[in-house]
């Protein structure tokens, strides 16, 4: 059987990719509050969703500028930090995103049982 | 708010990324019976998780070439079709990946909740 990674990098990508799409989901759900970059890591860490920071600063531009997110510069600390929450677009989507991802749960849960 | 597209389309954008991840876990699940890829793709679109041709055939290729996956040419219907089923790498991946998913979904619930 061919084999074109060791076994531990191929599953710590898989793993990666699955994690992905459900980044988005845990970033807007945990923008419902307004926080800047850290705390919003420090959240979602918290609670098992660990983010790097050159992940999670281009994802929040980038949901951003999809008009998913609003944000703001103001001092926190001492220091300016840019603070985001959820835009109303981005509240609908949070819902939408949510109903699909039980939705796939779903559906994963039976192709497991089947 | 600056939309860089129009709301649908974006909603539709994420809600493939979510599902993306999630195709490999259920095609690694509907293949611990040995399938060809017509009775895959009709296994996983009557248990909700629709698959287009263009995504699972390459990504059965990729899964082969990973060692998850072994195939064999078989006739089946008269024609030759190539079946595929889980190798004991991809069986020892399923498992691991499922306990990443469950893990992914309790922090997404927290999140939500919190």
């Amino acid at each position: 059987m061919p084999h074109s990674q060791d076994t531990s990098s191929l599953l710590e990508n898989l793993r990666m990719e699955l994690r992905r799409g459900s980044l988005i989901l845990a970033v807007l759900a945990g923008l419902r509050s307004e926080q800047y970059g850290y705390t919003l890591r420090k959240i979602l860490s918290d609670l098992g969703m660990e983010i790097e920071e050159g992940t999670l600063y281009p994802l929040l531009r980038r949901l951003e500028t999809q008009g998913l997110l609003l944000s703001e510069w103001r001092e926190a600390d001492k220091r300016n930090k840019r603070f985001y929450k959820l835009s109303p677009l981005g509240a609908e989507v949070l819902e939408k995103l949510l109903a699909e991802w039980k939705a796939i749960d779903s559906s994963l849960n039976q192709i497991v049982k089947g």
